[in-house]
């Protein structure tokens, strides 16, 4: 598959963010990274959190209320609940609108929808990826929610569209203060949110290297 | 002023929730109160936790993902972070929209607005009213912004309408299951949510006695 050529800089390291499956990556201020959308259609939830003080996060609400909007593009630095830019969007092949409306997938929402027990979920992944670090929250806050195309009708309705990026397209996201992002490559096999075959897929995160010390 | 009648029954007591304040109460599975905004234009931000397990909460998010709505109306009851109805509104006498976008407002919000430094908050209103019943959580969700009329137009941006009830409109809450409500009569001042006088009005809270046994 043809991957969209990136202005962002040469890789440092690559992880696979699998299939169903979460990864939290520390990342110092002015640093970036590239998430690789390797098959198009697949739903990447995020969290922000400013390194050492998780109290401070990134808020989908207050998001909303800084930039007036309802989805994140390049044009609206991802703000905490100190409101204030935490994370930024530097760069986008996407369809390039990621909605901040709906909550991440979750245990209840899969045992109404009828699946096994044990069903992975973005939440539980979020979790999972912040104790690989060493690292807890006492809740899950709402998720950006990558590569998702929602819309509201007029009516106020919530309009869920299938995902419509292509193959390879990326996001590059900067740090603007030190912060841990945790991401979680949605297990959702039973709605097409992940696209019409409901099968998740594996994404890759190209850590970049800082740019020359001229550069910056 | 006149006030709309309610169909919800008897008054057992009655609390002014003072303008800018909050206060949160505790309500059993079944009970009622009834919210009367006496000037129609004053915004009511609501949380609702659990009581004895806080950790599940009335969630934005979760609210959104069930009904596939951005406003709380009768017809949608107001779901928890386990996606289950903990609490409805059974009567609205109100223009009958609550916002579910926006974040309570906060602290670093005044500080950008330039208020003085102390200025209320409904983000510490929730907190005061919380430790005023002896309970703490560890973090602010996003709030049911009450009486709040907010619009999402086709760009997806977000259109904050002046509050439009009428002076003596109200709400009727049920709680569904045991459950600890925090209002908190919103004290923005700066900007015209509350009205084009920029004042915050008191509000009134009435508990409603329990229905007869034979009318359960």
């Amino acid at each position: 598959m043809a991957e969209s050529r990136s202005t962002a800089g040469d890789v440092e390291r690559s992880v696979v963010l699998p299939a169903g499956y979460g990864k939290a990556i520390r990342l110092q201020a002015g640093r970036r990274l590239r998430l690789v959308n390797l098959h198009g259609v697949q739903a990447v939830d995020l969290w922000a959190f400013v390194d050492g003080d998780p109290g401070e996060y990134l808020s989908m609400e207050h998001f909303r209320s800084v930039h007036s909007v309802v989805w994140a593009t390049t044009a609206t630095p991802l703000v905490s609940n100190a409101r204030r830019a935490i994370v930024t969007i530097v760069e986008d092949t996407s369809s390039g609108r990621h909605d901040t409306l709906l909550c991440p997938c979750n245990e209840p929402l899969y045992r109404q929808l009828g699946a096994p027990a044990g069903h992975r979920s973005c939440a539980d992944n979020l979790h999972e990826g912040l104790a690989d670090l060493g690292l807890a929250v006492p809740f899950t806050p709402a998720s950006l929610n990558l590569f998702m195309c929602v819309e509201v009708r007029a009516d106020g309705s919530i309009d869920r569209r299938l995902p419509s990026s292509s193959p390879g397209s990326h996001l590059v996201l900067q740090a603007e203060v030190d912060v841990v992002l945790a991401f979680s490559c949605c297990p959702q096999d039973i709605t097409p949110i992940n696209g019409p075959e409901r099968t998740p897929r594996d994404c890759r995160i190209d850590i970049l290297a800082p740019p020359p010390e001229d550069a910056r």
